[in-house]
């Protein structure tokens, strides 16, 4: 045990995900020989956490009402891509090629961990697909279902994809994100699952 | 990029040592999902760190003037363990086999790091063992290093058994930590510098 303040925030340091006791010892100590400046600055940016929440719209964080991409007017709000996990949205907007808006599920459909559609935010996607504008058209035109190519996610796109069938708006364009070999990867070191989407997802030349 | 306070928190994290972007991306959207109050708590735990300083006797990180191992009238005073870290103060108190007290050299020699004994608590430990009490007798009569059993540690042993011996203090008992196999260690998967060192420190039955 070490004196009161350095085993508070070694505590406190133990208690994140994937930071054991040892982590957080190394990390407090590092702390230690830190500029004060520093860690006060470490302290004000967990405070500020308060004022992060999530978007209305599409339930990404936001430190407002809407997210930077639900309120920025150059963004296609004919568009949606679905996602699981709010970070997802950080890894496809670092693609630069996409340009509409985004919906985040909170999660995979995953009846063994009670995550039932119920849990996800599946009813809020549909009344956003449903949404209809003052002149009559709808106002979302295409959803793309980006949920990770794991058994869980394939699952919820799926389910998506049914839900999506269901509204009765024949003129929605839905698609799939497509798997394949990763770019630089090699065909020898591929998993035969990763490999088989790759050649059935082949475009002709 | 995320909003401003997620980025700014994760960017935090990510300039502490071991945590990359995306560890420090997961930390930060865990905490997004945890109570104000952890949340305020934690901060508060990082703010109290400046009230974390060192002890002026043994270097031990330290909330006031001494230690709570200096501070206990119960430690036997006349022996001391040099150790490179304060961590290793922690290590050998979970060990309960030491009542002394300790001295923290704050690392180990290093001359291609430029760590000289000058950039150690070297005098100090000097002045420690040299003490003299208002009796005329030395308080220290037992020194024990404990630096790591690493090409460094050894050559810091080395050098500091050659300092303590030109003190002229023969009646001081100088004394290295073992090094041989951990327990419950494998003959078989020692490597051969533990394995001689552990028949080198044989003890007889």
């Amino acid at each position: 045990m070490y004196e009161g303040p350095v085993q508070d925030l070694i505590d406190e340091f133990g208690r994140l995900p994937g930071i054991g006791p040892k982590s957080a010892q190394r990390l407090v100590f590092h702390l230690l020989g830190v500029e004060r400046v520093d860690i006060e600055r470490f302290a004000h940016a967990l405070l500020a956490l308060e004022k992060v929440g999530f978007c209305t719209r599409c339930h990404n964080v936001a430190a407002g009402e809407l997210c930077r991409i639900c309120a920025n007017p150059k963004r296609d709000p004919s568009a949606i891509c679905v996602v699981e996990e709010a970070r997802d949205v950080v890894a496809l907007e670092r693609t630069h090629e996409f340009n509409g808006l985004y919906h985040v599920l909170g999660g995979a459909l995953s009846p063994l961990d009670g995550i039932t559609p119920e849990r996800l935010r599946v009813r809020e996607l549909m009344e956003r697909v449903t949404a209809v504008e003052p002149n009559g058209t709808y106002e979302v035109q295409e959803v793309i279902l980006c949920t990770n190519p794991t058994v869980d996610g394939e699952a919820t796109a799926a389910y998506l994809l049914r839900e999506l069938q269901t509204l009765d708006r024949s003129d929605l364009a839905v698609s799939r994100i497509a798997s394949g070999l990763p770019v630089g990867g090699d065909l020898e070191y591929a998993d035969e699952v990763t490999l088989g989407r790759a050649l059935a997802g082949r475009h002709s030349l």
